[in-house]
């Protein structure tokens, strides 16, 4: 079943191990996009909103994602950044319980979550507190002082794993609201959201699901709880019908209350024909592929690369759908790498992150990624120190 | 220099007066956006952000606009939606003035701006008011007691202008932050924002400035006052070094703190096109040819329809680049228009409005429109019912 190259535009000779950053260009987004520019802008104009449904795009393109990530239909709607939908998942859980004053995340956690939290909690001015700890930790921190658990389920350094599913019940049993955030996770390996019965979960689609630079984001309420759930960022696409331009704001019953502004429709077409290729796959296979090729990668490096070390878990259960090593010289590793035509990227002071994307990269990718890797490391280190660096 | 239809891909046939809600397919913007496809995202991938200078693209584009609206380089960035650049303007201003609590705006805003500004108020929960008085009470009502002014510049429905000059001098007087919505106005007609010393400036860019469908909105901030809005929403690329991953936010010094998260560079790619069109264009000229057409067309209007009202200011000093007439029939009129090619659009109860772009229209079109609506207004009329309506 895998890899499916033949989907995507990849430039001959690079392996690309960044799909956790951005995913490559599947080749039939360009003639979409196109059609959406000539077809329907172009000759619909205004009326495009209606007659080519872009007014929907976002339930529709919600509802894609919702396959990917466990989520019943009609729960997920897209739009914004990542960081917007972080605000009004965060915003609206502390209005759930607003007698307590504590958010509770990770020191893993993606610095644009914990900044937008800091300032959410900054404007409200009502004594909340934001609590990081030590990932490991966050089980047995949880208590009926958090307002809400917010964590990234895949560290973006190492790729290690929270138990969505235990610490989903840990923030119900001390009755505090779990925002995931999928950023890593959505198109990476199974997700089950209505399965670990979270409020809310939110992420980000340029990385895995392969919509291009700049790809809307995603949010997931759990649908009981849609009604409860207060619209920060209350803007007129959110209204339950915008177009009658009340007076006075009436968030929509379902989902699309999280919708603000107008939708980005050039931008949403490349990620809804990109959303396309997971329509008939298993995300079962796929975490599958995902795992012998990251334990292929792990045993060769280790076997073959001097003053490698690998960061973040060794079991694959896990790990998210990206390898991390550490090295002293990791810039300058990535550099040359990227010399050779391996993309990796580095995150300072020390990582080297390589992003597994079953979808486009199979064994002789990852092989030729090793002896690049393997070369780099043999040929211009000498006593510690980098040398003659290509 | 008008019309300039040759940059545009009009349909054959089409009479355009609806470019205030969506402006028109510039040619030049499907080659450029299947270029950031192909060879920017397709070739470059994870390089494109640097490489391609993606990561500067709002500030790039934001120095497009600020030439449009009298900004200075620099004081502009690009981002988002209109409302959630509304919603960071407005969070600014109240922490500008901590102990004044009306916000005051007029019943002609634009919902959107009314709904997000009582959801930021209620979110606070600081005793501040949204007060809404009828436009032309707003210079009287600015006193003490007011930490922002709040304004759409162009009625969306009538085309009405504030005198953003007087308006803006009785803010400061009264020592109020003056924020104005330039939704109708960037692209419309000369705006001098620099000029009239407001704090605050948002606006779009799908409607005058032919950016596309869900294209993203601009901010300007005054830029002595830059370094003391605090950013709502503070998001990683609104931080100082994103890319350092620091633990705390501090916000850019630029207006770069406006940034929230991922640009949407394939949407803004079709607008940053979309402006170079503004590049050699002189607004005085583009205002006065606005005018010319807009006179013609209320003139022959009221020469040859009856039934027909004109809503908003006879002087065109006092309307935006729109006209707007209100019948009882102006939903059926605007559909009938529309089957013969005529677009315009219509807002509830009554008000069919007609955007004059003399980018691409011209006296040709303009006759052309009023032969149909003579026609509609003549022929399928009756004892003041319609009938027949084609």
């Amino acid at each position: 079943m895998f890899p499916r190259k033949d989907l995507f535009a990849l430039p001959e000779g690079i392996v690309y191990l960044n799909g956790n950053s951005l995913g490559p260009l599947p080749k039939s987004v360009t003639p979409r996009v196109e059609a959406v520019l000539t077809q329907e802008w172009g000759k619909r104009l205004i009326l495009g909103w209606s007659e080519c449904r872009w007014m929907e795009q976002p339930i529709r393109v919600g509802n894609q994602v919702a396959r990917i990530i466990g989520a019943p239909s009609g729960s997920v709607v897209m739009g914004d950044t990542l960081s917007i939908k972080i605000y009004q998942a965060l915003a609206a859980a502390l209005e759930m319980r607003p007698k307590r004053k504590v958010v509770l995340s990770d020191t893993g956690n993606f610095p644009s979550d914990l900044y937008i939290a800091r300032g959410l909690l900054s404007s409200l001015d009502k004594g909340h507190e934001l609590r990081t700890v030590a990932p490991g930790d966050i089980p047995e921190r949880i208590n009926a002082g958090v307002a809400a658990v917010m964590l990234t389920e895949t560290d973006y350094r190492t790729g290690r794993r929270h138990d969505m599913e235990s610490v989903s019940r840990a923030a119900r049993d001390a009755g505090a609201v779990m925002i995931w955030d999928l950023a890593h996770s959505a198109g990476a390996f199974p997700v089950d959201v209505a399965g670990c019965g979270c409020e809310f979960a939110v992420g980000c689609t340029y990385k895995f699901l392969n919509g291009g630079p700049g790809a809307p984001a995603f949010i997931y309420i759990r649908p009981d709880l849609t009604e409860r759930a207060v619209p920060a960022l209350s803007g007129w696409l959110g209204h339950e019908t915008p177009f009658a331009f009340e007076a006075d704001y009436r968030p929509a019953s379902s989902i699309e209350r999280m919708r603000v502004g107008t939708p980005p429709v050039i931008q949403m077409t490349a990620l809804e024909e990109a959303m396309r290729i997971w329509e008939n796959l298993d995300m079962d296979e796929l975490h599958s592929a995902s795992i012998a090729l990251s334990e292929l990668f792990i045993a060769e490096v280790e076997a073959r690369c001097d003053g490698l070390s690998l960061a973040g878990p060794r079991d694959p259960a896990l790990r998210g759908s990206q390898v991390s090593f550490t090295s002293r010289h990791g810039e300058a590793v990535i550099q040359a790498l990227a010399n050779r035509g391996v993309i990796g990227d580095f995150r300072a002071p020390d990582t080297m992150r390589f992003g597994i994307a079953p979808l486009y990269l199979d064994e002789t990718d990852i092989l030729a990624a090793v002896d690049a890797l393997e070369d780099i490391m043999s040929s211009h280190i000498r006593d510690g120190r980098l040398s003659n660096m290509p």
